[in-house]
């Protein structure tokens, strides 16, 4: 099958975190937390595919609560977020399973040897322009952007304009939820989340 | 109206955060909450303008103390800083009517989607050199410099050169206020703020 | 000996932290502490040769509670992680000393000064492509990757696979620990750790 | 008098701390507070001067307990550390006098407007390649690195050397003082500090 008409059939959206959200940069603080940094213009495109009704997953062998607080801002529901997942494909597979979808129908961008089993499995293997040479070998669509800078806002803009859905309405309301405290200190200035 | 003369006729700031006043990042944090890197030649020019007496406001998607703060320290006035803004079109609206401006007379400065609505109201429509695609085609101005590394400064310091309004004069006050740890701390060095 | 003959005979690694685990940046915080950056591929190879066995240290003029927690979570042992190491040479061989490994077996990766004297002993001497110019011409190995970007990963990839190790089979356990806190967030989710 | 020369007549260094030590970024924190980023490369150099008995003066806009320690763990005394400095040419020349130095026997690195005043009194006026083009004009010496990333141990390097003072000893004590806790952290582990 052509690469554009897998990005017609696409269903869904998987992806790694370190390398693909991320640069692969990861914060070391004293407690042994390891904090990460989005892109605004990634975080941007998942939103976009929530709120049009596409299931997303986060498969990552991190674990850290800040990956729960930014999963759970983009609107990513608790159960499609994976952690300390060593063994990637099973995570993909059982997230096929609980949505009703085919490994076809779906999207995984991983970056380094340990996403390669899942990346075998999904409709469209992706990853960035900066992932390991193994990687780029078992992908169907090497992004021009590396991770995070780029290569989620790549790919899901992508599948969502073939598709016909990127539109933004700023009228509509989001998926994403807030945590308490912002919602908080939104509601001080007067907006309402 | 060619690109000079709309510098000519600038009477106010309005900045987009993500991408514009910071190249996109954001540091997740355990509690949910988003920390931003900004850029020490960009807040230079902005406190410039504020010292010359320009209206600045900042309109964003995002919402955090830590936003509020660095606005604060900028000289922004806290009503004119508009965060949760999913729709910043009325937002940027209702600046102008705030401070008697026309939008023809502002600067809007935005880099992704959802700047779009406000950039096609302002009288200047500004962009970093790294905003999205559909962002560029919508602005009259693109910075040779991205977000977060000089695009705020390169447009400041154009227009306020180009009104005779860019001198440094360091015996001057500044109109920026500093948070009471940090008034603390000068204090104890012997400088007053 | 030529390069190639170095890397077979490798049996163990030693890695300065500023500029080879990192990009030399530090994060300074109000208490005095520094925060490092690593990188998710080069802390992948570190637990790659971990799990295969390989002896590995890291020798640090720093000293962070932060960096005993990630030399933890990579799986280097707590007698193998030298802080405040001024004089890396006598530090380096103690090590050597406590595997009974000879120097000549042994990597060091280090970008300045101060890991000049540990380079000269070590069997292969390798440094980052942004080393110091006095580092590089101490070394037999310069690596195309920068400090934090792939230097690590470049070294260990490349002996693993020399010496027909570089396997990565997701169902093993691995030899890293968790900070308790991240263990019990794990545990929570239904992971093991 | 040509640029050699001036470096061989140098007796004391003067930093701006925004776009010098650090490539201008700050980290904005919920509390107002800025941290920064610091090069250990940079950093090196700063140890070597003051343990050659260089004096060295920080003369920064900024002000944050985070640069306070940062300074005092370089080996800054706390009196040539000026914070919150706006009018940078009077704490320069201060400098000079309580060390009894000519202006024309110090360097001052600057990458800003408000480093002008300053960087024409100083014997040697420096600046990192990315400083603003008004800074370059006044400059002696325009560093080939940026701010953060080189340009201090650049200039450290280069009038060590031409004075033959460049020279690591790694089992000399050194003048830099830790953090308490730090210093605890180092006992603990066997390491005198």
């Amino acid at each position: 099958m052509r690469t554009e008409n897998m990005f017609k059939n696409i269903k869904a959206f998987v992806f790694d975190v370190d390398g693909v959200f991320t640069d692969g940069s990861v914060l070391a603080m004293p407690d042994g937390d390891l904090l990460r940094t989005f892109n605004a213009k990634d975080c941007f495109a998942v939103r976009m595919a929530v709120d049009n009704g596409y299931p997303v997953a986060i498969i990552t062998g991190g674990c850290s609560q800040s990956i729960i607080q930014r999963a759970i801002s983009l609107g990513v529901e608790a159960k499609n977020l994976y952690q300390l997942s060593r063994d990637k494909r099973p995570d993909f597979m059982r997230f096929c399973t609980d949505h009703g979808l085919q490994p076809s129908e779906v999207v995984f961008v991983g970056d380094d040897v340990p996403d390669i089993p899942a990346l075998r499995e999904a409709g469209l293997a992706v990853c960035p322009s900066d992932a390991v040479a193994d990687v780029k070998e078992a992908c169907n669509y090497i992004s021009p952007f590396p991770g995070g800078r780029g290569c989620i806002r790549d790919i899901v803009e992508k599948v969502l304009k073939m598709q016909g859905r990127w539109h933004f309405d700023p009228t509509e309301p989001i998926s994403a939820k807030y945590p308490d405290h912002i919602a908080e200190l939104a509601n001080k200035t007067g907006r309402n989340v």
